[in-house]
């Protein structure tokens, strides 16, 4: 089959490889009908050192039809409509029984080497094999389209994980720091928890635009503090949602929050400390999380709310292109000017 | 200055009576903008019997501006722009700091004589005498239209609290039984909460619009079970909200809970008892509870929704009359084709 | 092997029965170590009528070793010390998701018969089998001894999430009606989520006397009253479980519990219908759940609290008997003079 | 009347200052009973700098009886047995609504000069004046010994606010960085909360034995990494808190915490930055709160749990010695062989 396999030095190519099979009684092998491209890929692309070999099938989101399904599958049947996680999970430990199943010992992540752990074929790919099929996969209604769908494998559960962490409730101003693509599904997230305000935090003014449309409300960095004065008396955010990563957002995130404010930070750090604001953060008490997403987890609630429209995720998407084309998309995605590109299936 | 009295006999009239003064150094005066009438109301003037005098002055639902405080009185001032609660409370006993005001013992509801506890007098009134002002009052933005202002007295937190006690959440799917105002608040105060869906059971065409027109799905009585089912794959609702009260609204919200769900029931009983269908609830491991709403715990979140347009009651507003007309606005009320009556201030 | 038979009439025989064996792949068999003995299982043997076939194995309360595993048992291996759980499911379908297990369509109970579903084999035996063993079995460390641990199959979660379900915590005062096993279990289980106090209102004294032992206060029905009001002020019971189940025992819970307060009943209920104070629970805005338990869900924070001892259930026990014994033990639990009873291993 | 004075160069002494009298209608004066010495006073002694006039009489932990009270006071009378709370707060602003009087514009520290705002006389002398008394006192059951309601003026809320906001719950294993009393009082806290297990990681093997003593586990630091590791399975602490303040603390902290453990200090740090792990916080999705902890809020449940012997502190206190002595006992404090000193009433 065809698939987006990782060509060394930041290149992507769409090559031929072998078709998956399954290979475990709980394995099931889903036939890609859209997969989506996620910033983790980019990040993947550059800073994946030999733990990305050439040749790595990419991708962790996607959205498909099982074709084949191993003898302990018991919950899914060849044709089902599914969509996936990013992660697989045994479902049975100590973690999995918490809902933390990024830190089950059997999860793997599709489609990025050796970087989170074991490797496992991605889904930017005609097929894909999915380990733990009836922990890992959910049925999805066929009312649901796919460009929609394929949100709740990674980046909408990882916006509303956020949300989730950071307690946000009826009549809460929130703050999202960044208009990227979590940064938005941090935004609806956020109002579907009963925020009266979301800000988003933004440079880019078509990424304002999006967020104006999803809810929330667009505006510069240097705008922030005087609109959120306006909507709290002064007071600051309730909330704050870090959905870009490093030392400046976070440190964005502290100057927007309130006295015994949160602050979640969803973005992955650009390095192993960061000077925390210690003195203040106690004087106000602050508190401060730290979350990746999980799909699995929170994937029943999602579902129902993409269902009924009350998230819609796809004015986030900029691109659909053939999977053959991955090769240009990935540039597209890699100059910023897109915002979420879909891969449509390869056969 | 005129206000609207009991005059016995199920019928109100506009009388002449005493102006209010600051009697209790806690107490403040507000000059009345806009006073509701509520379902509250009609009940009285029907079933009020001699715990309800003639004359009483009615009404507690009330937006105006404060024009004079008493001595201790501290985060007010005269010229202030107002909102009230429907009860007075002293905010300082144990059942008031837990934010169960309607426990107090200083506890007073406006404008129903001795039926809650020692009277009154109420707001439907050019002018309202308010104990406890700096508990009972919150300032008002100017930004904020009195139209919508006053559902913060009563109706919309009498919405919200069914909503909240129910543990509403992203993605529930709600049913409400009742598109009365306070039904149609509870569907917006569940929509805040993240339901997926909120299931209006009307049987009147007119209310079913407006719950449409609120973001919910107005449907007769006799389609709820078919559209549950198909919104929640045949289990039923996750939570219920009776919001009309007696034997059969409870029967029905127990015929469209799911199993493991729960049923909130905030309307009045219409006798002492009600024959639970225990076995069942055992069963199906039910949760039932009753409600009666807090205007002064869920002020400051709903202020910040209604501030923000996240939830605006208006809709549900069918007339604005001045307060001279109340005679004929009650006699409008009482016979149904009205939703929610506002009297508009007597100066 | 010898098991625990229903013999028609209200009576138990041990007999030989087949050895049980590994089914299905996701099958284990448990060489039983310890059985309890359940209310349940008089209940059943009185009540079951024809969906209780003579010859029926039964219990479902067990602690043993795995002597046998499915080709799809991932977690547990041949030799495993093991508690269980009175019923098993699924583990993946949207009620197991939520750990609502019981609500599970693969739901089994063990030892009843077709009484609660498809019938399956007890665990008063020398083995039982165990379907979907990888979610309905728990690894039990050494250091547990049984006669705790086989606690952990029903009656302690049972009790246990009553006191969730109510959501006692730190300060409350707690009232249980009834001081047998489960009422004694949601007595430790309150003390755990911080109730201030715990009264359990039971008529014979030496149940009393052992709700002393375990930290709660011991007292007869009719000094509840008082003693509740010292412990409140006057205002009654934060919140009130129904260990019993019945129309008095249900009564009993209404009158002791304060306005506002949460009453959680655990015990099955004795007919259809019961007649709810609805306006009594409106005026005070009660809340009534319903809740059977469930020993899949809360097993991993009970393991953690019974292995260091901050719950010791074993005061209960009133009996260790040779399975062999079990006809005259079924007799003493029946006159009700012993409080929990347990059967040693077979073997 | 004689009161604890700052005497400069970190010193105190015993003087004669003027008597407290009723300066505005909300206020109390109260006849000191019982004061406590707390290591916020030593600090102040030491780091107060001018701030901290000389002459400022200290302390803000006190139980005492009711002499006069102004004529807005309504909760309280005179002849009433009262404990304090180290701040004042209006009770009726934004912040003190939801339960944040820290952050109360009104806010005012008893005995610290202008350290943390407006100053207020200290309560380590014979009477004390106190703002906003319906707020800011509680009456107190004479069944309750000043020994141990003292500790709800601070300290023992201070351990539970850290215990709460990190949310502790049945079964999880606690650690607790520093035996000092605001340690003890979070291990006393995190036990009634319902942790399976709380160690007390704590090099001074005497304040070891009071953790003991108080249902904990003193262990020294460098064997809590074992000790964890053996009541988790190797996954570390679900829940740390740093009872101390400062980097080491902090880094002990994230050290003992488990991958999605909630990490909560309640120490004042001693620099404006901590070198965060961020890194680690991010793939680990930990959280990091920082809590001073509110006397006011968390009143009536301790004083529920201290009222029934639930939580009782008073092992922590080494020393009660006569106000007349307080300059000896101050240095007794400094050298840190007593723990938690008392100073008994002055009359």
């Amino acid at each position: 089959m065809r698939a987006v396999c990782f060509a060394g030095d930041g290149r992507v190519e769409v090559r031929s490889v072998r078709d998956p099979h399954v290979e475990s009684p709980t394995d099931a092998v889903v036939r890609v009908e859209v997969a989506g491209v996620c910033g983790t890929d980019l990040h993947l692309l550059h800073d994946g050192d030999d733990r990305l070999p050439a040749g790595t099938v990419l991708g962790h989101e996607f959205v498909g039809e099982v074709t084949e399904v191993g003898a302990a599958v018991t919950t899914l049947g060849v044709g089902d409509r599914v969509v996936g996680s990013d992660i697989v999970a045994c479902g049975l430990c100590w973690w999995c029984r918490r809902g933390d199943h990024w830190e089950c010992r059997e999860r793997r992540f599709f489609g990025s080497g050796a970087v989170f752990g074991p490797a496992l074929d991605g889904a930017q790919a005609e097929a894909v094999r999915v380990p733990f099929a009836d922990v890992s996969l959910a049925a999805l209604p066929d009312a649901i389209p796919a460009d929609r769908a394929v949100f709740l494998a990674d980046v909408l559960p990882t916006g509303y994980a956020a949300a989730r962490r950071a307690g946000v409730g009826p009549g809460d101003v929130v703050v999202v720091v960044g208009g990227g693509p979590v940064g938005q599904m941090a935004s609806l997230a956020a109002q579907t928890c009963g925020a009266a305000a979301v800000v988003v935090s933004e440079p880019i003014p078509g990424r304002r635009a999006v967020a104006d449309r999803l809810g929330g409300i667009g505006a510069p960095p240097d705008d922030i503090e005087r609109l959120v004065g306006e909507l709290t008396e002064g007071r600051g955010a309730d909330v704050v949602i870090d959905a870009v990563g490093g030392d400046a957002p976070l440190r964005a995130a502290f100057a927007a929050a309130r006295r015994r404010g949160t602050i979640v930070s969803v973005g992955v750090p650009r390095g192993p400390e960061f000077a925390l604001p210690v003195d203040a953060a106690f004087r106000d008490e602050l508190t401060l999380g730290f979350v990746i997403g999980d799909p699995i987890r929170h994937r029943d609630e999602l579902l129902a709310l993409v269902g009924t429209d009350l998230i819609d995720p796809s004015p986030v998407v900029t691109d659909v292109v053939p999977l053959q084309q991955a090769g240009e998309a990935y540039r597209r995605a890699e100059d910023g000017s897109s915002m979420k590109l879909l891969l449509a299936g390869g056969r």
